[in-house]
C-alpha cells in the first residue's frame, strides 16, 4: 500500500533515504556525448542555449578534444590552465563534448541520440524562464524541434535537437506544475 | 595561430563569447536515461551513489514512471506534489530515470550504454572528494568496473556501471589535474 508522499522509500523498493557519509560532497558534474564536428555544436551551444566554454582538452596522440560547457562565468576561472580544469570539474551541471578528430570531414558519419533502436539514453533537459518564449526564439534562429510546445499531450513542454540530433527537453517551473498534475 | 587561453574564441570557432539575454537563467537541469528496474538502479543511485529521490512522476495511461534523483536535500522539498515538481525543475544536475513498465520481468531486455555502435552517450560523471577511496568503497560493494583508477594511461580516473551497463566516471578536482596536464 502506497503511504505518504510518492517519494517515500515505503514507496520505492531498493531506495535507501540516508546516503552513506562517504558520499558527502559528490556532485553530478558532467553528461558526456560525442559530437561530429566542434564548430557546429559550439555555435548551437554557446548561441542559441547561451552556454558558454569552461575548458578544453586536447589529446592530439589519441586525437581527440574534449569541450566542457555549462551555466558558469568563464570570468571567474582561474587563469592557470591545470586550476582551470580543476575549477571546472567543480562545477555541477557541465555537459562534455567528446570530438573524435576528422567525423567533421566524412559526410556520411552520424551518431545515434538513443532515441531509435537501439534505445538508451534520451535527452538533456534544460530549465528556462518561459518555455513558450524561448521556443519562438528558437524558432528564430532555424533550431530543429522534435515536439513544439503546443504538439502532443504535454502542453507545454518541447523537445528540440542539437546539431547532432541529440533531443533537448525545454520547460519551465510553472508550466511543468500543470503538465505533471496529469501524472498519477 | 591559437593565442591566448585554449578556450578563447579566437582557438574555437562557433563559440559566442556573450551568452545572449534571453538565455539568462537558464540551467542544465536533467539528464534522461531509460532503466530496465527501478527497484535496483533506485538502490544503485541511492546507495552506492548517495543520491536522493528528488520526485517521481507516474503515467499509468501510457505506462511508464520518472524517478528524478540528485543531490540535494528532499527534507528541504515542498509538501504539495505539483509544487514539489516546480522545486525539482529547479534545480541543477539531475537525472531522469524512465522505467517503461514491464521491462524488468523480460530477463531478455536490456538498454544501450552508447559507448558501443551505434555510439552516441558516452557517460555521466561524478566529482568525489577522493577517487581512490570512492572506488575502494565501490568494490567493497561489488560495483562493476569499467576502468579502474589505476588502469591505463589516464591513472586517477575510474568508470564503473550502474545497473543497466551505464558508464559513469569517477574523479576528483586534485587528481583531474594530473591527468588533464598530459593534454595540449
Amino acid at each position: 500500500m502506497a503511504s505518504g508522499p510518492k517519494e517515500n522509500p515505503s514507496n520505492n523498493p531498493g531506495l535507501h533515504v540516508t546516503p552513506d557519509e562517504a558520499t558527502k560532497g559528490y556532485i553530478m558534474q558532467q553528461t558526456m556525448f560525442r559530437i561530429k564536428d566542434p564548430k557546429v555544436s559550439l555555435d548551437f551551444y554557446s548561441r542559441v542555449l547561451g552556454m558558454s566554454l569552461l575548458k578544453r582538452l586536447d589529446f592530439p596522440d589519441s586525437k581527440f578534444s574534449l569541450y566542457f560547457l555549462g551555466y558558469e562565468d568563464p570570468a571567474s576561472a582561474p587563469e592557470n590552465p591545470a586550476e582551470r580544469t580543476a575549477w571546472t570539474f567543480s562545477k555541477k551541471a557541465t555537459i562534455e563534448l567528446t570530438h573524435n578528430w576528422g567525423t567533421e570531414s566524412d559526410p556520411d558519419f552520424k551518431y545515434h541520440n538513443g532515441n531509435s533502436d537501439p534505445r538508451g539514453f534520451g535527452h538533456i533537459g534544460i530549465t528556462v524562464d518561459d518555455t513558450y518564449k524561448a521556443c519562438e526564439r528558437f524558432e528564430s534562429l532555424g533550431v530543429e524541434f522534435v515536439k513544439k510546445p503546443d504538439d502532443g499531450k504535454m502542453k507545454g513542454i518541447a523537445f528540440i535537437k542539437d546539431p547532432d540530433g541529440y533531443w533537448i527537453e525545454i520547460f519551465d517551473t510553472k508550466i511543468i506544475k500543470d503538465v505533471s498534475a496529469g501524472a498519477a
